[in-house]
């Protein structure tokens, strides 16, 4: 596995509170093409959708209908391969790491630019990200293992359905972070502060009530361990859509690549619902 | 003035705790007409928009860049009159107390059942409403005047834009609440724990300085005293995307009447972000 905060360190610099515009501008010259955990870490991260108008509709009603995997921070108009809302120049089509093409539900490419695909009849969605309440976690003073590690997050399929819009359903997606109890319970206050970016968990402890038979095996992401006095705690993840794209299987649609996400002018702070 | 809450005592009997069900038949019945502020006060109210399915989309997208004044709670199928997200038996034609259609962005009637209008091309939408953290104000001993006088909140267009998407712009409707400087500090607190009914305040104190040029005269319900040792209080509210419709003036489109809302069975303590 790529150590990618050794990696980041030779692309970056040592200074860990780079600018979100210098990382974007790094990712789009194609110099960093892997996860984004850690990086530019004051700002808001966020899971990217792309979808042909056609169905954007039934995709916002999906994310209307499931809150805490599919917090929505931004649509763009069709077309438009700007998102003024998240930062004054951000271009879709080339500042994400490391993208997925999808057609019809099954994943064909995995580029780092998407301008050659590009069409006027698609809209993209930014969806809030964990990424930001790790970092009011951190600030509390609660250690997260895979940041610790220069990982990306565990991620899991559970047996909790999301409610359907359109050709949208799907199992809701979690994130694992292992914790000791005291630092659950100080986990729970700080991220219900943060209703925009999955807010409070899901879950917390015997991963096989939400149908996780295998901790040692995410879907997406990379394993950690769950030492014995800690608990393991869920978190819905951004990673949901992904899963009821593969469901819907429209013709054509492009995603982030998990844990590669859209870093935005955006701080964290600003999130903060109190 | 119609006095609301003799009126309630009349046809809803002394016991304020009336379930949302029973009251929800009296105005099926037409036995209620007027406004909703202290009826089955431990549920959810949502302010309605009803659109056609080719403006849907838009107006989706207009709530999700105004999340303060237009959280969407329920989304409906086109055609769709029953709202299960919201209540087991609530039917979008006959279960708010008053209606406003609009015919070309004018205001052409305020009927009581909208059944002979309905359509199959039609989708509904329920808003979240102020008067959900009303009752947590309320139990946290703040004193609100419009209740206990038994009025309609005062409610005031702004000079504040909202975000524009497809044909919906336009300005920024607040509510006000006047309240004591200890009380307010106290209402920014307990309103911040219900983002999805408009969270925390948009402004404290001069009212000029958002667009509003007299106080005894609201452009909705009905005006309340402000008192020296008071500050006023201005929440975003769900009369704002009525504003918005004003300004897109669609060939047909039906919300309900300022103040009376629909009463859904979720409770108002499961829409606490913490």
């Amino acid at each position: 596995m790529e150590s990618a905060s050794e990696s980041a360190v030779v692309v970056f610099g040592q200074d860990g509170m780079q600018s979100a515009s210098h990382v974007r501008r790094l990712i789009r010259q194609g110099l960093w093409t892997s996860h984004t955990s850690g990086l530019a870490d004051e700002h808001v991260q966020g899971n990217v959708v792309i979808l042909p108008q056609s169905l954007a509709g039934d995709f916002l009603r999906y994310c209307q209908r499931n809150p805490k995997p599919c917090p929505v921070l931004a649509v763009s108009e069709p077309g438009e391969r700007l998102l003024p809302a998240l930062g004054a120049d951000i271009d879709i089509c080339t500042d994400v790491p490391r993208y997925r093409v999808w057609r019809d539900g099954e994943l064909v490419d995995e580029p780092t630019d998407i301008a050659a695909l590009w069409r006027d009849d698609l809209v993209s969605f930014v969806i809030g990200c964990s990424f930001s309440f790790e970092q009011a976690l951190m600030e509390a003073g609660l250690p997260l293992r895979h940041v610790e590690q220069g990982r990306n997050v565990a991620m899991f399929r559970t047996s909790i359905a999301t409610e359907a819009a359109g050709p949208f359903s799907g199992p809701l997606v979690v994130t694992m972070r292992p914790l000791r109890a005291a630092d659950v319970i100080r986990a729970v206050q700080v991220t219900s502060r943060f209703p925009n970016v999955h807010g409070a968990p899901v879950h917390i402890g015997d991963p096989s009530l939400i149908g996780i038979h295998d901790l040692a095996r995410p879907d997406y992401g990379d394993a950690v361990d769950v030492m014995p006095d800690e608990l393991p705690v869920f978190w819905a993840c951004g990673v949901t859509p992904q899963a009821a794209i593969q469901q819907a299987r429209p013709a054509f649609c492009i995603t982030h690549a998990p844990g590669a996400m859209l870093i935005t002018d955006l701080l964290n702070h600003q999130l903060a619902s109190f």
